[in-house]
């Protein structure tokens, strides 16, 4: 712990997180609801988060590296983590150990587990995405045998879209999973949940739209922002006609302008995209970033707001599918860019 | 420590960062050479970056935030290291156990420094990026009166660029320092460095180049890369014509093409807007992303690298002005965007 307090810190909405969860779980339909909590949850902070919503309901977590799964394991019970780079010979031990199970997704992988008498295991399909998993040159019934399979999952490829590639990777889903023994099949992300009852199967595990993020347009009705990132004033001035700001002088001031420098920059995942776009609020008012964001730093015209003082707390405009639309980068981009300078809070 | 192999990792050559900083401490002149290692140095890790640059002979490092001096504080002197964000109220008797020297941009924060009796300091004028530090209009000889000023520092806007607010800010740079006591003057960062003995002052002190940046093209001579991200494979497969890689399809095979899939992704900075035009190398061979960018994975073509397998280690294209220009992110977001999850290691 710091002896010092933050100058740049994210407000994180638990009962935002926690709501879209049941939301996502309510258009789930009959089918169980996991959470993809891979990349530190997004960003926001994944023991904070699993926390949240096992409390919530929540009883499957996938996450990608097996570090991510260590980070979690005293949370929830380890066997609820499922870890979606699969498994290493190197790591196979550790693996057991750990109580985690991995998604198998090659040949190689499957022996692997079957050398090591694993057990419960899930496995994926590839029915499209062409990424990770079991391909339809690969489909062997021998392949499969032994396997004590929990999930078996696949990956839609253009769920965020309406797309003929969801109907086609659905009815391979369907086609390469009949025959092999699971418990439980799984296909949606979130932007999938959207897609109908025929895609949930027996769990649906959403990411983005947990944390607020919007994977289709016509999920805006059920999602709440999440994440509040909040700057404390370093400085204010009074700056005059022609003096330019930032770096490259991209913004000239036309008259006296009072303006800000806030203690936020790209370094803390506020894109570079966001120069001269991004806005900053304070009791209600609007205040424009104006020149370039820099990498700890963005200045504001504060003209209409000229009560902020050095020292003050004010709010990041961070809508998530409004910023990605300004800045050019997506709404995934954004959260897991969101910095470890930031300390975390919840509300 | 992990239990578990790392999947993503970056390695960090520590003779060129070495060899950088000397480059710079040569371009230099006369001038003392620091570095700015605020954001984590850069992404690659501030306890390791100052422990090297501290033994190449650095002897002044400059960060944003007050944890930043922190977390390298028992690295070097404490007093050797510059916090540029200034110093608040609540911090100060912290600030002054820890040591570290605060750059003071208000006239707020130089009341409260004289008030703690703090001592030495840094004093930041602003000679035109309008940001931080004292302005014209703010200029008033009493207000640094009392003040032990160590290090006299302004910051360029344009030095990337050969750019008339250069000779400007030097120009409002001498006439404001006029007069003020200071130990030693420092107005250059990278790019200053390539504007001339007349921006050198008594300190220069860089902080992109260090890291294999190239702040302006003359600087291509005199910088190397510091940083080689790797990522394992995880699997390979046979794809056949028509077979379509990624979200939203948007690369389609056009023969049968042997893929492979690694780990890292817009999660571990590798950025999405890399998707279908960055590439990686294995023995030489250049193997292109195909499809988009995903958080945890990129797919690439093998098909001239067959002999790749599952779980071995291969190298991501990433000579940063190269990745900036296919990507569309800065240098500088490529470097502070680096990922956490990426193990780090030193050759």
């Amino acid at each position: 712990m710091s002896a010092f307090t933050p100058q740049v810190r994210l407000r994180l909405d638990g009962q935002a997180l926690a709501a879209n969860w049941c939301s996502l779980a309510r258009l789930s339909g009959n089918a169980a609801t996991g959470a993809a909590v891979k990349a530190n949850a997004y960003g926001l902070g994944a023991r904070e988060v699993v926390a949240r919503l096992s409390n919530a309901g929540c009883r499957d977590f996938f996450v990608a590296h097996w570090g991510e799964a260590e980070a979690i394991a005293d949370i929830v019970t380890p066997g609820q983590i499922a870890v979606l780079n699969g498994v290493r010979h190197e790591d196979v031990r550790a693996v057991i150990a750990l109580g985690a199970v991995p998604v198998l997704s090659t040949p190689h992988q499957i022996a692997t587990w079957k050398a090591a008498s694993g057990g419960r295991c899930h496995l994926m399909l590839d029915t499209g995405i062409n990424r990770l998993g079991i391909g339809p040159e690969q489909m062997d019934p021998e392949l499969f045998q032994g396997l004590e399979i929990d999930i078996l999952a696949s990956h839609l490829a253009s769920a965020d879209e309406n797309n003929p590639q969801n109907a086609s990777q659905l009815s391979h889903f369907i086609a390469m999973s009949a025959g092999i023994k699971a418990n439980r099949k799984s296909l949606a992300n979130s932007a999938g949940i959207m897609l109908g009852n025929g895609f949930h199967f027996e769990l649906t595990r959403p990411g983005l739209a947990l944390y607020g993020g919007m994977a289709r347009d016509d999920m805006a009705d059920h999602i709440a922002q999440v994440v509040y990132p909040e700057a404390l004033i370093l400085q204010t001035r009074l700056l005059k006609a022609g003096d330019t700001v930032g770096y490259n002088a991209t913004f000239t001031c036309h008259d006296t302008m009072r303006v800000a420098t806030a203690a936020i920059g790209y370094a803390d995942g506020y894109a570079r995209g966001l120069s001269g776009l991004g806005r900053f609020t304070h009791d209600g008012k609007l205040l424009p970033v104006i020149g370039r964001v820099s990498m700890d730093l963005v200045t504001l015209d504060i003209s209409t707001a000229p009560e902020i003082v050095e020292g003050q707390w004010i709010d990041v405009q961070y809508e998530l599918a409004n910023i990605s639309e300004l800045s050019g980068r997506s709404q995934y981009e954004l959260l897991t860019g969101l910095g470890t300078r930031s300390s975390r809070y919840w509300t």
